[in-house]
């Protein structure tokens, strides 16, 4: 589990994008930009609320759709530099990696460089025509590469670098940012181009995935199939006899219940945080179902995450703690069975199971028994394991429970089989 | 007479624009703007070659064709905000009018709003099409409105705003600039755009205007007529019958001999900085022909006038004092005649006539008469005086001289006619 957290101008204008999304921003440039000026900014606020979560991660956005540059650069002069806000000497992007770092987390960075309202790209390309529009073009990639070695040098080890909407492919005109981030971050996910993919989008924004879900896939870039359909069901299933390590990654925004699904700080959402239950729901069909869960956080004009957000995620990073901090028993084991003794007959309705994916998804198929009064009965079954899965049964009273892999890979290596009992 | 100093960013390219001019930068972004780094910045140094040469006022070109802003905008980022040099803290506009004041010469500043190679603006639109070319030619507009307003409110009382290549017109989409400039500098010269005209240029970029040339013109802006070569030869000349006051300006810049003509530094362009005699001659076809006379200067890389340069001006100004530091003679009048009476038998061969034009022009034609060996024999005629003519004659030995009006609207009111004998 992750977060990303999303920052650009129009989160200062106060307006409430109720019909057509703040993606108006990306063909209407922010009228003032000077209107960013966060005067409480405190990116230690915003991690520790991530961290009491449980996330492992965090991702900020040093460009959306604007075009508009968290940090200063050198080659976009449409940046922080260009604000009255300190003067000019903010780096949003360096506050937050050092407080990455502070509290443990694994700092990503988001680049937006397929839409940019104030240079005028669409979709990639540079609008306009003829020679003027040639040599636009070849300045924004150089940009983009630049805004990319940038990215990758200043900030020290980054987790994942994240191109919004990808980043093409330099054989279609786009820049030819993925040189850039293997030179510079050989260990950095790179998500992604029409070159490659280290991880996938999920194929939705509801901060689930179906289950099963493969880490594997077909291809090695993530956008593949003959139809829009074909395509989001591979991405939402993938593909157990994929050649490729590609996992998914399910993303929602915190605000995104009841009506809303906003990335963005916008006045008056407090309403449509997602409730505590849904988060768990959310949490078990992603985490729970081999994806990780990346979830969007909205720092607000003053540069705070706001408090009832903070607060939602304390909750959930509780309430994950209350149900999976101590299984009630666990194994490991290599090979076709699993099995768990239980120091009494107890009452069970929840299990964990992990594979060491270090020896990729072995796993196809399992079936879960529990020993009730001396007979072994199929409490579940599954298909995909991966990193984990959560997997909620009827209630039993059980003496031993095993896991059975029924049909795999190579033998199977299971990491962890954790039995649980969660009162709701 | 005066200056304007040229300074963008492809000063600092290192290139020789041989064949193109540098005016392909309209259409190709400079590769890197961090290039733009003048380490001995010293606009003192400018200011006082330009007091030297006797200017009066001098300009900056705050923006030329690159889009680039030579002060830290709030509107505009691609400025000097965004540079590694100082900081991002540098105001060259600052710099500039300060000293300006110190050297007590008038400042202007010079925009540059039709062309924008970073924005992607070429002849005062937007290139692109659909809502993103509406939507951005909306923002590039209030942009300009913007840094108008920065300009015309930030550094104190300015002499000339010069919009490059006119500022179009608000009817045609462009941004609508002359109330701005009229309301915070209502003393300021506006010059120009399809709405008003204040000065007109010369029509040509050679620092003279043909003679007769007169300071009042048929329409409120300067580029009428049928035709281009209607439109030149009445920028050249101008209508005696004109209703507007819109007195010439004479442009060249002084790297401009032999075969260039360069407003910016380019390496090695020494042996085209003009000789003083052909700056004598553009003095006396400018000044001398009823025009303000604009110069050309070209800072350097490092971010002074190269000493070439300030050499030949202080040449160049040590020669006007020289030749018309102190008249033989000179008398003032208000009439049909105004003779002067010189103290003994003179050799005379250079005459300067001034009418009050705060009364307009009132002469329309003149002779000037000798008296030589008591006989009264025309030594020259001609028609426009205006702010001043400047006549070389033929060297006659005179005891008194008169200037005849033969034509005029009104009474002619003669502010100077003064009598010199120059040695060349």
């Amino acid at each position: 589990m992750g977060a990303v957290f999303h920052y650009d101008l129009h989160v200062f204008d106060g307006k409430k994008y109720e019909q057509t999304g703040s993606s108006g921003n990306r063909i209407n440039p922010v009228e003032n930009y000077q209107i960013f000026n966060p005067e409480s900014l405190d990116t230690d606020q915003w991690i520790k609320a991530a961290k009491d979560a449980g996330f492992k991660f965090a991702i900020l956005t040093a460009t959306h759709e604007t075009g508009f540059a968290l940090y200063p650069s050198d080659v976009n002069p449409y940046s922080v530099r260009a604000l009255n806000w300190k003067n000019g000497q903010g780096d949003i992007v360096r506050d937050f990696v050092n407080s990455c770092r502070k509290y443990g987390l694994k700092p990503g960075i988001y680049l937006g460089i397929r839409w940019n309202s104030f240079f005028g790209v669409h979709d990639f390309k540079v609008n306009g025509k003829g020679e003027f529009q040639k040599k636009r073009q070849a300045y924004y990639n150089r940009m983009v590469e630049g805004m990319v070695t940038e990215i990758c040098t200043r900030y020290g080890k980054l987790f994942e670098i994240w191109f919004d909407g990808g980043a093409s492919h330099p054989d279609l005109g786009a820049p030819d940012v993925l040189p850039i981030v293997k030179k510079y971050q050989p260990d950095c996910l790179f998500y992604h181009n029409n070159q490659l993919a280290e991880a996938r989008w999920g194929g939705s924004e509801t901060g689930t995935v179906p289950y099963p879900c493969w880490a594997t896939f077909p291809a090695p870039y993530s956008h593949v199939g003959d139809s829009d359909e074909q395509r989001i069901e591979l991405l939402k299933h993938g593909d157990p006899d994929g050649k490729y390590w590609m996992p998914t990654m399910s993303d929602a925004p915190l605000r995104g219940y009841n009506g809303r699904h906003e990335w963005f700080w916008e006045p008056g959402d407090e309403p449509h945080i997602y409730p505590l239950d849904e988060l768990m729901d959310m949490y078990y069909q992603s985490v729970g179902h081999n994806s990780t869960l990346i979830v969007g956080l909205t720092p607000d004009p003053r540069g705070l995450l706001p408090e009832a957000d903070v607060q939602r995620l304390k909750e959930w990073g509780d309430e994950i703690k209350r149900r999976f901090g101590k299984p009630i028993a666990n194994s490991v084991g290599e090979g076709k069975t699993v099995e768990v003794n239980l120091p009494e007959t107890t009452a069970i309705n929840l299990l964990v199971i992990q594979e060491d994916i270090t020896q990729g998804e072995r796993v196809r198929e399992y079936t879960v028994e529990a020993q009730v009064d001396g007979n072994w009965i199929e409490v579940g079954h599954g298909q995909s394991i991966g990193h984990k899965r959560i997997q909620e049964i009827e209630t039993v009273m059980a003496t031993k429970i095993r896991l059975k892999v029924t049909k795999s890979m190579a033998a199977p290596s299971i990491s962890n089989f954790s039995i649980y009992h969660v009162e709701q």
